[in-house]
């Protein structure tokens, strides 16, 4: 790997713009100048005119999942090379053991699956699907492995979920680790009251299964999770909140005290309730949970990455493809739940956020990068410009445009979501660890070098 | 029994005011007006100058109860004495089974125990501390014999606690009955943790309760009943809600669509955590759950009840004798939780409210007696003076003041938490279905008169 | 006029239900009983098999009103029959005096228009429109003749608006007159400026009036108004309450211990903004002010009533004919404000509220009737069916069914909001003061009866 | 001036942590790196061990300020001194023309005032106590000769503060322009009753000052300027937010769309109400508007900074000698409104923020430095360090630790609000575009060097 210089770019990162040359060395930012003289032999990039962004992370995504019996569609080298063709440089994958499996058995899974693989960097959050002592003794195994992040479904009671005695147990441990533990807010016995009243009713389309999980049942999961970090000071974050009434009781938490940080989706920011109302089955494609919701929850959202209470974007990438959506033909809730987005989240994220004038430059950039690296221990490795920091930087052309669209996406499943939006900006140049993976929108590196990223618990 | 007609007093229901006679025959009210001829014989009271108000309902009494594996210190006979002292005509208490207790047999064991002993008419919520099929049939037996409210608890989880997919059921088997499911919402694993930490910090006296059960605990817990109401459509009751937080939460709640009644406390609105901080274990005695808060909370809760949010007054009625309450000396999670006021409810409510200018003489009857009969099924043979009813009434001589003390009350129990209160108001007569129990303060009358009020489901 | 006595009826207060009858002598509530012995030559009516409601208050009518140089198109005459044939036995206009006239001159005006012309009794609220010394001395004298309630616009800034200082002048003299302040709570300047906007943007059809007072307007009026009230003391009442936002800032108020009740219009409670965008200039029959609003904020209106944070039901009767309504054609500023709904309050609140489940009997007799006899100082005088009070009945057969229609209705307006709308009921007697004016929905009563009330101060 | 390396010490940005070396050069950042080759005649500083900060910035002082007829006593060269001392190289006046003064004219008084004096660089947002074209025009050119803020008072209504018609005029041009508008938001009217109120209750002492002031009524004001916020589009900035009621108001608007940021002082993260009621007068030592509030609302507004809904912490530096303050010893209104803290608001906030853990030192930065310089228009210029960037530069050394006293104080006051108080850092170097001010916590530099920073508007 030859060392490389990128000049002339406009660095932006989460409270920086300036125009300067950056120098990689040895996969890390070794000098930021004016003119910086270079060592020859370094590869030369001339970024005038485009912006130099840390490279994006996804703190939410599903590689290897299996929900209800079938296997998300993409694989940890077809996963990375559409996160990086998408500007995507870090990936945190959530290691799900099933019920009855012990957690150090899904860490060696995640392992197998990804070591070798990945074209990026990654992680994950390790889930907990039931608690007592030999789990707890392996956690904390895992957590000296490097996993500095649990994750908690308050979903999904009798197949992932944890009861109130369990959630507790797993926040007091987290807390003592540092750890910080994710939540999926949804109560998962109401849902089911919901699901079997509607399918009772014969209501049964893709149409139906936001009804079956309303707003006030996100709100109430959210605002149960949040007690839960106040009485045992554990810090929590909450994944994919799609709602307004969500938002306020996270919101209203964080000023009582609770350490708590909010991750919306890119889908519920462009995606609304209507998507999965679009006849001849094709709602399934955007049936996800929580599910899309009414138009009007997007502008308290775009709001709150504005001002800074909603701290990131993930994609909640779970791709499946159109043959397994109609396991749920005759029933909404035997859809796999999952709207495939790794790819096109930060490009979209651009052209409705900063395009759109809902948010700046650096929200952007720390929405997208920097706030998860410093929630889940990547930063400063990751998440930022600057000296000794990894050298994963995406320069950004935003004079392209390109229509999205299943033709020619990367992922792999047979729709996209966002088909026929139009999005601003291209991923001129991509690294990892300096290394070149992308060019002009195409992955033309190498295969396999992503590293597992050992984490540090930083939070105590 | 003779009958009885009562002249000139002051009649003041929930929503009337006016002077005239009433005349009482066979135990019910037979004609209002002004100089009512009356049937020889019947015998003459003469109110002028005084009120009449419907006899008082506490909804929410503890007269046999188990805690911790002593008994609160009542029984039938001494509580309805002591209630009819006060004005509390009709009571309310919670037959409890212990968690391997059939329904049926708990019962049976509050039918013999209040079957020609009380000196009132008296019902009971039936708790529900497990749910399978058995205790449904069962519910559903007890529910045709005349019992027309549940109870469940969100906290205690061990002992009666249910958990969501019980509570899930319990509700929505009431609501196909009509039935209303009262509820005492503090989360139950929270409070253990938090307790737990205290006790680990040595933290061990009485004034260590309050902070071991926080407002938000118990808001949360009432957020999450009122969802629950939400999702099945159930009607729910929240007993003894003690903090304005919790407030807020439920009258949102009740803006959302939530059928949702509050019960509130005379010792929340009048006491609060000062009394239990009071020195050498004295503060014991106003060890209850949810606990006396912050004395900001009362000003809400005052208002809550003079714009109708809150429906009704509850005395939360459990006496524990100081030498049981020892069993907490060195461990406040030990104190038996309660504080007797089941005598002077209604005479403090009068006292504080209604003379200090907190609500008016309609709310006070509203609160004290008219919204506990048309929540559980006794209206209109209980709670108003009208045509018909149950001649169950308290003329109430507004111009006598007295000292409350454990010297003079009527309450097995050997303390008084209002000692040395002064109230202003007496209850110059009351009578139970026309029969004369009380005479200025005394009880006159005729023990084991009371009948149990078989109820109708209400709430469709 | 003769005595009469209603036989049989069942009667329905705001906290009493059941079947007796009720003896009226010299227009007053004589007796109630059973098989009431009555004089000879006393009108006997059976009401069996029908409800006996006290007679229905409107507590907000614009009978006499010039709004934008043309007159509402109603006088006392034709107004108080049309409130008759619905129900409304009293009604409280709004005295409204110009910019530059004093307040004793325009009650002169409300004197003239109505004596010997009202079929029903009436009052007036007195709207203060400037505030100085002068007409402090007036208002002075006007509360002394027995006017006991202020109106305040904090819209409508340059005609009928008044100022924080103003305001504030305003609610300490009622404070310390112990009367209520009524008050329209949007923000005059700000609808200025949303207006101005509009028009720019030649958005000039009747569907924007809506948006130019949007939700957060009023509820930041109503904030403002909730806080004056605090800050002073004065007790306030928040007339025309349309959405879900205001509410929530008046009841946070009333929980903080503002002394504040609340009226919602039968308009807002049934009919929705999109009446408003009917085409064709058709929606200018459904301009008023505040807006009907996105239909969405109807079931928590429902709720204020069910549950009492809302005191009253009003009409905001303003009746201006298509021809008036023209005037603003070219620009939806200038369309006179207003929906004629006195007639027809009483019937839709029944059909809507109580037959579909959304609040109880009771609750419908207090919003309708009681509480503004109570808020207002019309109790019990007004409001109720007890021994003494003025035999103001409503004797409601609810097995009729009618549709609504300009054809049929009796006010002097050419068209009705609620045109094809079936209710359920009928009114099958009205009398005021023990004198019948209605039989079977139609005016077969004596002209020019109708009383003005004088009141009493109830607030200090 | 020779240029400037500054060796080793650990960047602290916004966003960043690294150690690097930082070159300056003509007055700006040059190059940052490790190991700096730098020209001859460079002046080394070693910051191993300590931090550098981008210089510090106050938004919000009042250098030259007339209160109730008295100076503030600072001029600008005592300011900016004490200002350097504390590692404050930015301040943000207030230039505040009389009621009949124009601005232009305020503005010259203002350019004499600080023109040749200040010693580090300055703005000022310009006050608008007057609204009309006249006024108008003059704004206009201001903001053309660089002011890109105004300010607005709601409070101080005769003196000051604007109406709601002159509000929504600067609003409307604010927006038109581009300029922020900050806003003092107490309702004056609603305070001048409560001071008459206990003024007439004999209530006059320095401790009524705060229910002079209810949280409530700043909470109010807060909620009204954010609505016209929403109705004019115009950016807002909420000057001094001192407590938990007014926080959720704000924060409740941004989720609604307000483009509205938050100010909270030091004084109001550290002092509290007791501090005012201290004996002997002393407690007007602590009188300001906002008022120092009860202690419970620290906690939600260091939340607020941690979760980065309060974008800038301020001073409002107002510095009245105690002969000055003794102005109100009969009458607490005329106490001249103002607590010194200009000096000791970095390290009181690094103290109490960053080592008690209830900040990180990102936000720290942020909330110090970086936010206020993007909101005002000096960003990239001021607030971070990047190339280019104007060479204002904070070496802080946490581990001195000082105690807080007027004997050591830069301030031209006879008191300091922080007495005793232990601080932990010192300012070990403070320059000011490159040049070396400040050194070891004591001035050392150039006075008179200070320029007045033209602002471009940035907010459309």
């Amino acid at each position: 790997m030859s060392n490389l210089v990128i000049r002339n770019g406009e660095i932006v990162t989460a409270s920086q713009r300036y125009v300067a040359d950056i120098y990689c060395e040895h996969g890390r930012i070794k000098a930021i100048g004016q003119e910086l003289q270079v060592p020859q032999g370094t590869e030369e990039y001339d970024a005038r005119g485009k912006f130099v962004f840390p490279g994006f992370i996804d703190p939410h995504t599903h590689v290897r999942m299996e929900f209800m019996g079938t296997f998300a569609a993409d694989d940890y080298e077809s996963a990375t090379i559409a996160a990086l063709c998408g500007g995507t440089t870090t990936l945190i994958d959530f290691c799900i053991p099933n019920r009855d499996e012990s957690p150090l058995s899904a860490f060696k899974t995640w392992q197998e699956a990804s070591q070798g693989k990945a074209c990026s960097d990654f992680t994950w959050h390790m889930a907990i699907t039931r608690f007592d002592d030999e789990v707890e003794r392996e956690l904390r195994e895992i957590v000296s492995r490097g996993v500095a992040s649990f994750k908690v479904f308050l979903a999904y009671g009798g197949a992932l979920g944890v009861d109130d005695e369990a959630l507790l147990g797993v926040m007091k441990l987290a807390r003592e680790l540092g750890v910080v533990v994710t939540a999926h807010c949804e109560n998962s016995e109401m849902i089911d009251t919901l699901q079997k009243k509607l399918v009772d009713e014969g209501k049964l389309g893709p149409e139906w299964h936001e009804p079956s999980r309303p707003t006030f049942v996100e709100a109430e999961g959210t605002r149960h999770f949040c007690a839960m970090a106040r009485v045992t000071g554990a810090h929590g974050y909450i994944v994919h909140l799609s709602c307004e009434e969500a938002l306020k009781e996270a919101v209203e938490a964080q000023l009582q005290g609770a350490n708590i940080w909010i991750e919306t989706l890119i889908q519920h920011l462009v995606l609304d309730h209507r998507d999965a109302e679009r006849p001849n089955f094709e709602g399934a494609k955007f049936v996800m949970s929580p599910p899309l919701r009414d138009k009007r929850n997007q502008a308290p959202l775009w709001a709150g990455f504005d001002k800074g209470m909603i701290a990131t974007l993930g994609s909640d990438h779970a791709p499946f493809n159109m043959a397994q959506k109609r396991m749920g033909e005759e029933n909404f809730c035997l859809i796999p739940n999952g709207i495939p987005s790794l790819e096109d989240r930060v490009r979209v994220f651009f052209t409705e956020g900063v395009q759109k004038g809902r948010i700046d430059l650096h929200r952007f950039v720390d929405a997208a990068s920097t706030q998860a690296a410093r929630i889940f221990g990547l930063f400063p490795q990751k998440g930022t410009i600057q000296i000794g920091s990894d050298a994963d930087l995406v320069v950004y052309d935003p004079t392209v445009k390109e229509t999205l669209s299943v033709d020619t996406h990367h992922m792999n499943v047979d729709y996209n979501p966002f088909e026929g939006r139009e999005v601003e900006g291209r991923c001129a140049l991509v690294t990892v660890r300096g290394q070149i993976q992308v060019r002009d929108g195409e992955f033309v590196g190498e295969k396999g070098i992503g590293e597992f990223l050992k984490r540090e618990p930083t939070h105590f």
